[in-house]
């Protein structure tokens, strides 16, 4: 095989830039024995060219210009490293436009602008890859798109917050509240100060955006995904749902249905019987149906230097070798579907007086939603808690009696979806 | 993107061959839409040209003389789907000489022949593919070549033979013996009628012998593969174990320690706490360790008509871009090592006289093998049933010290690796 020599320009050298920094220095002599290729990083980009690093990166390929690498026809691959919408978005685009391949960890400029971006690459014939946006070292991107081409995927399910996923294991193994976990994954490095963007799921909501889009052959775009986050859910959520044999996960749910998609990020009962269930700590895991694959998981580290190194280096190979990234080809309109069907667990506190008990069934029946097992708990409060998980129902049908019930007969102290994970449904 | 045109040679149309014509068919506007790709089998050798068959395959292109497809310059692309060694491994190597690229699901032909196959794939520049002869529709191979690129990985776990997973799942559920799960796995054609290759670990091995070769970029011999197969397990081996807090599995384990590699497949203990031992009934799994991805495991369909039909399309898909499969690179040297290291579970049958368990341990400590756990179930038989679990202690060490112990002491009833999957280990 002939050797590979390629100039490759880094946007950003924080943890994942230094991540990949480091993880190509040291595979270096293995990654030109092996691959044949050779990467040398000509020019990276920092803010600030003089604050102390904890990479060992010679100051003379330091600049604090993005035109010095967008503009240096000798660099021909880019690796996006900046984090953010902005200017992530609009480097990359100018780096596709200058007929680079850029390899990205982003998945926020990529959900955000991914017409823009597939168009761009397309019509220039470079590569854009995104391994690493996608749940860390899991290889769901290549799965999707370079092993089930001869799938339709009908479902997939994804755990793919590993912030969040920690917190409700925390919760879940130590009957600790909200707060507190969360306290303990900031502490831990697992949290953002601000963690808003992991708890409320739009993280994972634009991981499920990208993912969605590749499975479906569809545009599933960011606006398109309800999205729930887990900051209401309480140990007596989770203890509850365990005693029903469920065990409570940020899930990312998307399903085609005919012409329709539902995506969808939520707290979520998940079968304590099925592989996702076990998937605890800051773990993430792709769940999928293929018609012909049959069920497919992937499961492994979603973040971290190196975990994150290790996707950018395989979509820097695939770059270097020319290949263009993810096809992407739209072959089916679609209408996302927001009034699926679902089971739900509901947790009240009932007015404490006769017949009340009764007002709720008979409203929840008459909006089509079946009860399928109920627990109360009676101790003489004057409000009386109360749990029902029930048959599917329509989500619209489910809304409108929690209103109706609301008004005086209960307090709603949480809804949370129960995903049976069965075919078909 | 501009179409593709592959005219392709079938060898073999039974459950493989079968599926992956079925699936090409029925996908076939997909493919074409967003592959670009139009595969047009042109050839099928198959023995009996009078057969009767599930898949409506056109007289005229049946064939019965392998040099139809071999000696047609027009196919460049062969799907082998015979089975069995030889004439397989002839036919592959044969189809490579002239020049065409091959998919085959032939774990057998291709890790008794890995060296000739491979050089000769390298040697013409064809591509040599072989995605679903590892674990059906999980796509660990292109994992390990096109997503693993920068690690060192240092240790792969797998649960990788559908059949004896599903005997050693019936028997954890229900108690039952290995001839009743045989039988039931046989009923359910999940076993062939002649089950030796699956139950004895022939077949899982030369999944490891793959798999470790591409992890390690070292050639693992079939022969180098220690094997033993799950004939002896008894319910009592299986039950013990899970109070001591293992799930039972025939697991293939490989681990590189410097330049020696260990590859063995034999009945193991996995902590109930493991991912691995929730992969249940027929499905497969592989766990592996790469130094910067971390831990990462694969979990899916590893055999059936579709799901193996779902890899070798995409393989097809693979080798009508050109590409040539899984780069082989030996970087390094490796000696294999038939000394391992290992928590062991033993199970005896001690003569029940004064002092025979002081005599026992004593016997053991002697040969440097430490006990961690000890049952004794005294129930005034002739022979009380004993059961050790050991600290980590070289086969060799154990397999002394059994003998003796064997020689008057006790029978040995079971010995049983544990693996407790922990880093470094």
């Amino acid at each position: 095989m002939k050797q590979i020599n390629v100039q490759v320009g880094f946007l950003g050298l924080g943890n994942i830039g230094g991540g990949v920094w480091r993880l190509l220095k040291q595979m270096r002599a293995e990654i030109e024995a092996r691959e044949s290729i050779k990467f040398t990083i000509k020019r990276v980009l920092v803010r600030d060219l003089y604050k102390r690093r904890s990479v060992n990166v010679p100051n003379d390929i330091l600049t604090a210009r993005v035109q010095d690498i967008l503009d240096d026809p000798e660099i021909t691959l880019v690796v996006e490293a900046l984090g953010g919408e902005q200017p992530a978005a609009d480097y990359i685009k100018r780096a596709l436009e200058a007929g680079k391949s850029v390899v990205t960890a982003n998945k926020l400029a990529l959900a955000t602008h991914w017409l823009e971006l597939l168009e761009t690459a397309n019509h220039r014939g470079v590569g854009l890859f995104f391994e690493a946006g996608v749940c860390g070292a899991i290889p769901i991107i290549r799965t999707v798109t370079d092993s089930l081409q001869a799938n339709r995927i009908e479902r997939l399910f994804g755990i793919i917050n590993g912030t969040t996923n920690y917190i409700l294991s925390e919760m879940s193994a130590k009957d600790a509240t909200y707060a507190d976990a969360l306290f303990e994954a900031q502490r831990l490095g697992l949290a953002e100060p601000d963690p808003t963007a992991d708890v409320e799921g739009g993280d994972a909501a634009c991981k499920l955006a990208i993912l969605s889009t590749l499975a479906f052959h569809a545009h599933v775009p960011l606006s398109g995904i309800f999205k729930r986050g887990i900051t209401t859910i309480t140990p007596l959520d989770v203890s509850y749902g365990r005693e029903l044999g469920y065990a409570l996960k940020l899930l990312a749910v998307s399903k085609r249905v005919g012409d329709r998609i539902q995506a969808r990020v939520h707290p979520t009962f998940v079968p304590l019987t099925h592989p996702l269930s076990a998937v605890s700590g800051s773990f993430n895991a792709v769940y999928l149906y293929g018609h012909a694959s049959g069920e497919l998981m992937l499961y492994g580290r979603g973040a971290g230097d190196y975990p994150t190194a290790s996707a950018v280096v395989s979509d820097m190979i695939a770059a270097a070798r020319g290949r263009q990234g993810p096809a992407y080809r739209m072959t089916s309109d679609v209408t996302m579907d927001d009034d699926w069907e679902s089971r739900y667990f509901i947790r009240l506190s009932a007015v404490d007086r006769p017949g009340v008990l009764g007002a709720i069934a008979s409203i929840l029946g008459r909006h089509g939603v079946s009860i399928a097992s109920m627990r109360q708990n009676t101790m003489g409060l004057d409000h009386a808690p109360l749990m029902f998980v029930t048959h599917a129902a329509r989500e619209r049908d489910v809304r409108a009696s929690l209103t109706e019930i609301g008004e005086n007969l209960a307090t709603i102290e949480n809804v949370i979806y129960v995903e049976d994970m069965k075919e078909g449904e």
